[in-house]
């Protein structure tokens, strides 16, 4: 299939992510009295994936996530070589998502990007106070784990059709889990959406949400790859994610 | 097979979507102390396209959304001759919700249909106060998402079988994010049913219900089109929605 | 398959949808701060059809309902001698999950059966003070498009393996739309239960969450048998519900 | 296939199980306004045996609970010879999550271990003040039930593939409900990695979280075993649990 198409569904893709996910918690998570909280964040950024995992899935693996293709590739799943493009595409759609997002969250009175505009953040910018260390260590495990079952569920032994729905509850799972200590990254190009939004501390703070990502998605990879004993170097066993 | 039964499989399941989803949002969402809130309201419309694609997805596509009809033939899935029946079969359904559900309502005590009866509104009538150019915008990416997912879980190349989870699923996310916007169209069908038992700024208000959703459907149809090479005029491809 | 162990398993499976639907309601709901509410409620009876009918589906097609055993013979796919025996072992089922409800609830303080016990009820025991004829109305419908869905989920052209997640997401949607009206029955021996330990009104008004339930039924059943062209005295077209 | 990684996929699931089931319930449940409360953890429970069903399922069978590995071994489903090195695998990666989550759990400001730290607990330490036998009575009764859709949802005669989600859906099930009884165990190594951090009462009542899971979930097989007639001795037929 043309390559083109493949980087056009994972900017497609990774817009919706970001969008629907980071929209879920500007827009609706602290509603007054109804708000759907952070369950309903969590089901956002989870069924985002499950439901273009089952779109796109087909076309270019769905990734939507830089840390999920380094990851693929250190597992022997995802040739290195398209590594650079998918980022690049990924980074892409989660920037015009959250500029989108901006200008809709502008149409309500009393918006103030400055409140966090869903940007991931440590210290005195987790939601909950965590330290940078601690912040660091989540996102490493947390990216780890995801990678992990993302091989686990694409594996060709396992029940062919059910890995969208594994990996994007394992997100649902995540954001369950670790919102109040970074806001739950996991995933680099959703965090550079909004961070150049609200500039300053997020910028300044973003290197941490690419750089344990990437590392724990690549311990994932590698785990897995041991614990399966996959051949190296095979690609075609990329399934749907 | 026989075209009545599949206006009939329309009206019925349009009937399940708005009957249960605005009844949600009427009847549960903000009872005391115990209420569903956003996030039940958002599983109620979402679950209502899950349950009702499994039972008549191979009667009729389950589209249960003009929009949704329009998108599909605009993505050159569906004969642009049936859309006319189609949606006129879906509007009946939604009234007989709305009559259905405005019986009941009023068999509480303090019911009071001004107080919007889950009608769909901006302004000063979308519930987060957001303005109208935002409120379009919403609407037309959210149902331009919503015709991607669905012309691409229900591609020859998706999974067989999870083409009603992943749409479902997806309009759940919709809801989770846009229901502070506009409550959340994306649906032409389940807006008018409301509409005309609030009557007034509803009705006034209902035009943006219908072109936005329009517009989106069919800009999602052609860009997954586009994206996944179908040569024009397959039909035979719908499978569940 | 052994007639006594079909028996068997519908008094397990309606044990466990009212014991784990009931006891949600009754231990969990309304826990202070955290608690599950009624979107935990709808979740906890949709999840139990989910689970049972994975689990003894192959077995007894897992009814749980007299209602259900009632539609499925009205539709056609169930024969009428063995109505008795199914709904006999659901109430059995239902009233042993009754029993130890009561005295798991009965081991905190301050437990009061006299505050429902997650009895069904309508007027001044409806939670939202619906009165009589439009809980009646409510019942009716819910049960028809509960049949509806069961009948479409478990029709031979549906996808394989679905039904039983359709079928408990429907029961999910049921919930929470209708939870506030009567406290949700469509189903005569989830009912029962708890009724026999609340006694007087509950006893009272336990007729109407069999009669209302078994009418919606038997409408659902021949509706989706006529949309579907069904010829009758088919049997062996049950699936998992 | 080797049995040392049989062994270390049970632990690394067993770490997921724990580390994120009670990681949502340490930093999540009462995060301020937005708390993902007992639905939440319930979730995040029920959705890691999802994920990693679906990841090692087919490496080890994904038990990830002696409870688990102890009734599928009374059902006849699993060598009793193999009993002990996964149970030891199963405890030691629920000791390394207990331990990982002290540590980020204590990277926010005015963490307090003595506050219970997701450990199970029954009189003045259950969370609803339920008495001991009570507590005793509501483990055996959930875990008998989870084996018992464990066996069945595997059995040979299910839908293949869909066994990852009702088993993951049932522990969401068992959470919604008993969590103000015993804070929910129906897995002894779950119960024993926090135990171990909190140290007095916890460790002193851990003895009725090993006891009563294990009965149960011996109940459970043996009493699917009877009703699906299996033969004994079959191991084969486990599938993904």
């Amino acid at each position: 299939m043309d390559y083109t198409k493949k980087y056009a569904a994972e900017a497609i893709g990774t817009f919706w992510l970001t969008f629907a996910g980071c929209g879920s918690a500007v827009i609706a998570a602290g509603f007054p009295q109804v708000g759907i909280g952070l369950v309903g964040v969590s089901l956002a950024f989870g069924l985002s994936v499950v439901t273009m995992a089952y779109a796109i899935g087909h076309i270019s693996g769905c990734h939507l996530n830089p840390a999920v293709t380094v990851g693929l590739a250190a597992g022997g799943r995802f040739p290195t070589g398209q590594i650079l493009p998918y980022v690049i595409a990924q980074v892409v759609g989660a920037i015009v998502a959250a500029a989108l997002l901006y200008v809709i969250a502008n149409g309500a009175p009393g918006f103030d990007v400055t409140k966090g505009f869903a940007s991931n953040g440590y210290g005195t910018h987790s939601p909950g106070q965590y330290g940078m260390v601690v912040c660091f260590l989540t996102e490493v495990v947390m990216t780890m784990m995801f990678l992990f079952i993302i091989m686990g569920a694409t594996h060709g032994r396992a029940p062919a059709g059910f890995a969208p729905l594994a990996i994007g509850l394992a997100l649902v799972m995540i954001h369950l889990v670790s919102i109040p200590v970074t806001n739950t990254s996991v995933n680099p190009a959703r965090s550079t959406g909004p961070a150049l939004f609200v500039g300053g501390w997020a910028l300044a703070q973003l290197w941490l949400f690419w750089v344990a990502p990437l590392i724990g998605g690549a311990l994932g990879g590698v785990i897995y790859r041991w614990l399966s004993e996959e051949p190296s170097g095979v690609v075609a066993g990329v399934k749907t994610a």
